[in-house]
């Protein structure tokens, strides 16, 4: 049983394809979805349906994989069981496991700031994608009823969190503002603030000094307000209270850290103090060596002293590697130690501009780094359908400066005020 | 001002582009929905991004057009004023006005009929196909868990409605249950149930009598149980009560007829039996020549003798003929009175198949009458980018025989549990 359809529980059914094993897949949605560019959803440059694809449909040529929609609410490791809320309908279900491989993912962390939960979005799932998408666009609609909203910040955006998800989604929102900005011609958009806050000194920790600064740079040059060096204490209905001052804002959407899915705690584990549940070298709960964990919900020991980052690319190679170690036990042979292979990381800041770190110390950046951004994108991306319909949807947006996707709907608007 | 951004209400914006006039448009959505194409979201062939169009863009080079989001509960036609619920937050709006056009379309029927508004399922906005949508793929992800429920009627669907939607809805559901057939290899999917319902004695009764013929064999070879001259008595949970029998279903979707916007109702002037408000041969509204009422929301006499169909060419020519009725009347000019142009109809059945009735008695079936429809819907869609992505994925559900948008969230169940 494979808890979780993201890039880690993927990788464990892909790696199990030519195996004498039955795989069962459980998720509570039934597609995956393509987190590195949820950002995009958010900022109407794609489709939801471009970056979600059918689990059923990825496996559909792999005959030893099932898959199971529902979420998990309990595992018990002695019993080897797995209890889906299920369909409702048909009072949930219990599945039997031999082997467990938990890939349950992360969620957003509040960091117990005050206020996040109750008035920030998050962008975690392409339900907040859309959720900020429809906020974002409803803003615009409140301004062009009453000017004078603009004033408490009805169209001040501020996005916290100086990681590649802040990164993009600021890039991204400055961008659509320019389009707003054609759209609502009787307003006067250069008053449209997207405001990036960070609590440490730079954007993009996890990268080099450098390409930090070089994120900053063309975030600034493009209009992206970035604040360095302020933690955020506080989020009301009126906007962010940072430690250096009080930023007016309807909106704010929280992308500063992610913690381990509510299941890590549910589970009578070890885990740290992220949240994230602790596990051997090779990836499997100590006392319970059925059952392994990768991906974000891990801590996961990369092989050479220290512990693999929260990325796509370490959830599939843990994925990979707990197939691998499945097979193994079956085969009677030893289980061996993950080893994690650092093949760099992107983070895109908009048109034609992004940062690429990758092994051996080289960084690439501007054009460039967007070039080769957009190309590993593309061959990552699920499906040729989906890769065709990004493809006219990335031109479209390119050559027109245009965001086709930026609808809302009345129900839209009568759930944001339910 | 403009009530109303379909068919209709885009067509008199657009004939109003070079004149020297200010023109406000007023729809509950922020985008203009490509209503043909309803039922290829509701089964999973296209995005809702791919037949939905952002109003804002549509204008956005043609500079007297001013777009306002809000539904429209009241109009004053003394004071020339309209009402509109606006953005709620801002307390709604008044817009004044010299002419009026009223274009807000139709709703659906349910002609009295005990459970349709509690038990059926709608489709005629986008927010209904995704929920046919949600609503299907989730019958055969409660199935896969309990299989007992096929007996119950849970992956048996039943559509109301011999008219073009009924047609088209249950080809596509048909051509769905194939491919969702690969999806669940567990699930002896001959066992799903498409079934036709017409009280009328022959399917899309507005078609020459060969070409409904036509339609009931296709459908039938293709595997949709079709049903004609049986009037549906009731809709309970359980499924359908028909003059002939009970159909044990949990999907049952209503498409058996539409009447006037409620707004027609709410306008304290005379209207048809079916709900739609009378208007004189110009279109205009007895005793008030600024208000001119186009498209399903009116019955539009079609200078013939006759009134004209409730379709998308008579709402498009209705609306540029208010459009130039307006300007006639600044000029000084006399009105003239509204000549119906048929220009054909057409509906299709699958893949492959559609028929196509043109003027001059020219028939077109099979997949002849397809290209047609596959031609004119593409070159009715607005703008390249939606073109593009409808044939990619047109592209992709004809040669590879699949439907990509076949996502389903746990936040759709959720709120389908509602």
């Amino acid at each position: 049983v494979v808890v979780g359809a993201g890039f880690g529980g993927l990788a464990v059914a892909r790696e199990l394809r030519d195996r004498a094993v039955d795989v069962v897949v459980v998720d509570a949605n039934n597609f995956h979805t393509f987190q590195p560019l949820l950002y995009q959803v958010a900022t109407a440059g794609l489709d939801e349906d471009d970056i979600a694809y059918a689990v059923r449909g990825i496996f559909r040529r792999q005959r030893n994989v099932e898959f199971r929609m529902g979420r998990v609410t309990a595992v018990d490791l002695d019993a080897r069981t797995v209890c889906l809320d299920g369909v409702p309908e048909v009072g949930g279900a219990v599945i039997d496991y031999d082997d467990l491989v938990i890939a349950a993912g992360a969620v957003t962390a509040t960091f117990g700031v005050q206020g996040v939960e109750e008035h920030a979005l998050g962008l975690k799932s392409i339900d907040d994608a859309l959720n900020v998408r429809a906020h974002v666009l409803h803003q615009f609609e409140r301004v062009a009823v009453n000017p004078t909203l603009i004033d408490e910040g009805a169209i001040t955006f501020v996005v916290v969190g100086g990681g590649p998800t802040g990164v993009e989604l600021a890039g991204g929102l400055v961008e659509l503002m320019g389009v707003l900005g054609r759209d609502f011609q009787s307003l006067d958009v250069r008053r449209a603030r997207v405001v990036l806050v960070e609590a440490g000194d730079r954007l993009l920790p996890a990268f080099a000094p450098s390409l930090g600064r070089h994120a900053v740079e063309t975030l600034r040059r493009r209009g992206v307000e970035v604040i360095l060096g302020a933690g955020v204490d506080r989020i009301d209905e009126h906007g962010a209270h940072l430690a250096g001052g009080f930023v007016p804002a309807h909106t704010v959407v929280w992308t500063a850290g992610i913690t381990a899915s509510p299941l890590a705690s549910a589970l009578a584990v070890e885990t740290t103090k992220g949240g994230r549940i602790v596990v051997g070298p090779d990836l499997s709960i100590p006392a319970h060596p059925e059952v392994y964990v990768v991906g974000d919900v891990a801590a996961m020991p990369d092989g050479h002293g220290g512990i693999a980052p929260q990325l796509a690319p370490a959830a599939m190679q843990g994925g990979r590697h707990a197939a691998r170690q499945i097979v193994r036990r079956i085969d009677g042979q030893e289980t061996e130690p993950f080893h994690y292979v650092d093949k760099g990381t992107m983070a895109t800041i908009g048109r034609s501009a992004a940062v690429a770190q990758l092994p051996g110390g080289i960084h690439l950046w501007g054009p460039v780094g967007w070039l080769a951004w957009l190309g590993l994108h593309l061959v990552m991306l699920i499906g040729f359908r989906n890769r065709a319909n990004v493809l006219v949807n990335w031109g479209w947006n390119y050559f027109t400066y245009d965001r086709g996707a930026r609808l809302l709907s009345a129900a839209d608007i009568e759930e944001r005020n339910a």
